[in-house]
């Protein structure tokens, strides 16, 4: 090492001590969260206490209450934020901390500024100015935060989490405005949020980490693999998301038949998608041999493709379609995509999010586009036509086909927005105060938590005593040969009563 | 090692490449189902868009659709079919990605052709020849890849993913024709499938392991323990089984009453069996150290023999009583009866499916013969006698005794399809076309599993000794050159015998 | 060491062995239960084979079986008590099986003697003296054994399973007593349990943990902390709780809006609690780095403070406020309190359950009292108020200033049954019969767990002696020459007898 290159280093020191900048950024946001709160958010009238009256008034049992609908589904759905996108990015050999931990803060903070910001879109009385919250907004909270965590996927190990905790202020922020011109104004449908979530999430943090490259990323490659028992933490995560994406798809659906064929539907495509998953891995690997990668991820491509179509008569074989190919094409994105962004587009993407989300998310908008177009009176009924394209209000002459271009023009604005937002969040994100990890500390736990120590160093060391005329010390024990006899102490570090043995007789 | 026994290492040498076959039957199969959804498959009344018109035809309201009575007990058996089964077969120290990921693999597989198979028998609109699915369907195609799984739980390490592949394909045909011909022609009752899942999947599974007998597994002994953390990982699948088995037991019960009593009597049942499981376990073990593979599965057996009583007025005592019996049954099965079964029937079962299964179904398919025999109006209510047993149509004079005698005739039927099927598999899977490992590579994920490097080092150090001229080492190895001879000694750590190796005629 | 202190020793010398305690503990108890819900116990009219009837008899559908309006909260409130509370005491390094099996064994026990407990206080029928049970029971039985399962956090590691069944008959015997009297002759409302769930469990752990102080508890001390893998273990747990919580505190609530807005309370409280959780744990660590131990179960808090206002109006801000508190106090409790209540109170908390629930217990059962005191039928309506408090029968004139009184009764009546219980049972478990480990043996599964051994280093290091020529060390061995013959030892770290082997031969 030179003289230059060790200034160099030197002056590349960062400094990620977050201790002054993290506690402040949360309590802050959490006071800011609490006033807003009390200003703006009221429950409504399926979650007050007057529901008693207004049931009679409507004449509805308490059965009819949204809860019982919608919160099996929600808790599906919880899960999946949590346990599902938590694990999934345990995959880490030294990052599972952050992987699960950073998840868990920027969900539990994100789900609050989602509820105020899709409350004002949404959900807001304009008879007292108050945003009446039920348990679809606490799924829509949830839709919220889900774009967020697939932008941290593609950071995953490289940001401090007050940058995580800005990215989230303002990808839910993003959030809110896009899904509001996508859903409304433009009036595209997309229940499982293909566009909306996972197009919109994955460019936003692709941008972002376009931003953020880090040309000498590779003197951290040391952790940037995984450990057996990693892996099988994240077919945690895996079999969470996969298991529960069919809650996922059809939790804010209509009642009734809505949430019946979105499950059906998202359950079938993600059936699909494992089998060619399966396939593309085995058969660009050496031997034939599967690669954990691809299960732990592109498995799950066929649900974010099911998304937007979900609720669709996309027919049971349309589902294994989409999931056929989205297992081929996620996949092969694994194999050639990733490598080459991260070469050639300096985009390096952790967890592959543009294989399990972007692609994915581009073909349900597309997928979505097509079914929507191609609907009719012979397949839905007219009702039903009428229902599940919510084709009534201001709406209430769009025919089909409209509407397909209408789709098609919502996965453009959720494209927008994605990529733009990501490029301005991205350069904030430059900024030298967040206390980002230098590029030897990424993917590694120590840099933000106390790590235990390992149980090698932990247990016990081995001393050995008498005349010694030789000694050979191990990783924990010394052993010594003492004269014609050799004792042999182990001495834990703790203090506990050690032991001995006596080995002469083997000098014998 | 002289040079006969070389020359038989090379012959026994198995080509476990499997990086045509697999991708092959997936892509092929994927497609078939496409094709065959595409014929066949369509949504049923609840979860077509025509339901808003049928709704209103009906004089229902959305709750009802039949969505919102099974969809959490759908989910439920989800996560068992996935997690449950997937991680309880991760305890092994190093098979924990074939554990969870080819029970991922053969499960979605399953579900789809369970949809076609069931379908054709059960759901078939014989106005159009289509196959009307909902959400039942869905949770009957999970249960038929339960009798799969449980057949991969006798088989595990030892088989290859196409043998698993081709074991699903005919298992699920398998299971459709047993399951019509006991529930549909012999009108036996088994709403949570201690008879058709669990009885037949067991000897399925059985059968096909003695079919594929192997009497030199002692080679990968090394591997066919836990380690510590691949317990912890075990755990996870045992209790989301345990937890979940009366959403399982009652998922497909009728609405109402059926759904009710069958969650509580599989509540009690397992309860149960936890307290005698841990007697059995502590009261045969050495200082009355309780065993990690006890508490792992025979904990599960009381809601497998809950299975077919489930919705039958079994009681609350009587669940305890068939909990208690089963926890110890299915313990002293895997403490006197799988030892035996592997030494004298040469019956391998990796994961106990006997104790777990077999037993515990047998005993469930009796007791939901004598509690059905036992079956009074007094007791059930004239109604409820007739709702719980289905005594309508063409079996509308049936009485509660000759239901009983039907109920042991499906027990019978069973088992048959379950032994007589598993030898014709067995044979087919026989045939050296499959890719199966050898013997001294069974159990080791490094066969079909890109395996990261691990840090420490697990496995085992190699030690090598004598006067060393040379040496080398890597990541856990060193070989060295001793004069004239060269020795290497694995020593494992365990403290088993160490084993030698001359490799001086390499020299030569 | 000299001849007393040695002598000392071997006194100290505990039988661990519970060979015959657990087993007849176990298998007597479980016949006893039989017997008892042989005589007692029976299934409600909605879980009755008469339901058909009963359901025309009262105009209802099956829909509004009480089975659809809690099952999905009862399977919710089923994992948060085997997997959430299992998986979160997996976090110590060598105490795993003992936190989620133990866990498991008492959860299973007691929910069968807290049917029959509650069943008496609350659910018997006096026109038969039987007890009719459905699904709300076995949730109210789930969360009697939370009380339980609590104190054992106190305990874990520093007691046999022995000691944790006889912990846990009277824990549910006191529970059911002191649930009887708060919520049913003082009538204060704790739907979630803030006070006869938490802060009586806590206390309950905290008072036996006082009691068997054991002040050489430091001889274990390498035991004590977690490893990188025990730890994201733990998160399971923290995760499946946290995600959860919402259904514990909703799911006996009033059907409708009662169930409703207790889910979006415990959202809402358990969201801000993660940020000030993280807020805390970063201020008062060095470089501002996060532990883990604090995001396991600070997070939590909030949950629990929120259970006895969980169906009041407690308002979203309310919510968002209280969490805030919690999380900053527990924090702040791990970081000062724990250390400070082992010093000087001599009270050892292995899982700082007096931060996690002690704690926001009492501020639960405070912000309870207050919260109903201000209760006005402004905010809730007549009905709503009415409906909320229950202000019916013998309490129908009660108004909230009373009722916030009566709440606070109840908080006193929770501390001191938790207080007096523990000394009392403490004294019992002191008693030297019940196999508990010696201090040098605590947390560790090797007492009561058959452990596999392990892969790594962790079981034993070899040590090589003698006249040494040559030596080579790979990472954890050493080999080593001696004149004309070769030894080495393995001398197993965990203190059993080393092994020889003489590799002399090999040099000839």
């Amino acid at each position: 090492l030179g003289n230059n290159s060790f200034r160099e280093m030197c002056d590349r020191e960062k400094d990620t001590n977050v201790r002054l900048s993290l506690p402040a950024v949360c309590v802050v946001w959490q006071t800011a969260m609490i006033i807003l709160f009390g200003v703006f958010i009221r429950y409504d009238h399926e979650s007050d206490a007057h529901w008693v009256e207004h049931r009679k008034h409507l004449n509805l049992t308490d059965i009819e209450n949204d809860f019982y609908f919608r919160y099996p589904s929600f808790q599906d759905v919880h899960v999946m934020i949590f346990v599902g996108f938590g694990f999934l990015m345990t995959f880490l050999k030294r990052y599972s901390f952050g992987g699960v931990g950073f998840n868990f803060l920027i969900a539990a903070f994100g789900i609050q500024w989602a509820l105020l910001m899709q409350g004002w879109f949404h959900s807001l009385d304009y008879t007292d100015g108050k945003i009446k919250i039920g348990i679809e907004n606490l799924i829509n909270a949830d839709f919220c935060v889900a774009g967020c965590l697939i932008a941290y996927g593609a950071l995953l190990g490289k940001v401090s989490p007050v940058q995580l905790m800005v990215l989230t202020l303002f990808g839910i922020t993003l959030f809110a405005v896009e899904e509001f011109i996508i859903l409304s104004l433009i009036h595209a449908r997309d229940a499982g949020g293909s566009m909306v979530i996972h197009t919109f999430g994955a460019y936003y943090g692709l941008s972002i980490s376009w931003m953020l490259y880090r040309p000498n990323l590779h003197q951290s490659s040391r952790l940037q693999g995984s450990v057996y028992h990693s892996d099988v933490f994240a077919m945690i995560g895996t079999l969470f998301l996969w298991m529960f994406w069919p809650s996922f798809n059809s939790a804010i659906c209509d009642h009734g038949d809505g949430q019946h064929r979105a499950a059906i539907n998202t359950y079938l495509c993600l059936a699909s998608t494992v089998l060619t998953t399966v396939a593309i891995s085995s058969l660009f690997q050496k031997h034939g041999k599967l690669d954990m990668v691809h299960i732990q991820n592109s498995t799950l491509a066929g649900g974010v493709a099911a998304g937007t179509a979900a609720e669709f008569m996309l027919m049971p074989y349309g589902c294994l379609i989409v999931g056929f190919c989205c297992g081929v094409i996620s996949t092969l994105g694994y194999i050639f995509l990733t490598p080459f962004m991260e070469k050639r587009l300096k985009i390096q993407d952790t967890c592959g999010i543009h294989n399990l989300h972007a692609m994915p998310g581009v073909i349900g908008g597309i997928v979505g586009a097509v079914t929507a177009a191609s609907a009719s009176v012979e397949v839905y009924g007219h009702e039903g036509l009428v229902n599940t394209f919510d084709f009534e209000g201001k709406f209430k002459d769009m025919v089909p086909t409209t509407q397909g271009g209408h789709q098609a023009a919502g996965l453009c604005v959720a494209l927008c927005f994605g990529i733009g937002g990501g490029i301005i969040v991205g350069a904030i994100l430059r900024l030298p105060i967040w206390g980002d990890p230098a590029d030897d500390d990424c993917f590694d736990d120590e840099t933000y938590w106390e790590v235990p120590e390992e149980e090698e160093e932990v247990s016990s060391s081995f001393i050995c005593l008498g005349f010694v005329l030789f000694s050979y010390q191990t990783n924990d024990a010394v052993i010594a040969f003492c004269c014609s006899r050799l004792y042999c102490i182990q001495s834990p570090l703790d203090g506990s009563t050690a032991q001995f043995w006596d080995y002469s007789h083997i000098l014998m």
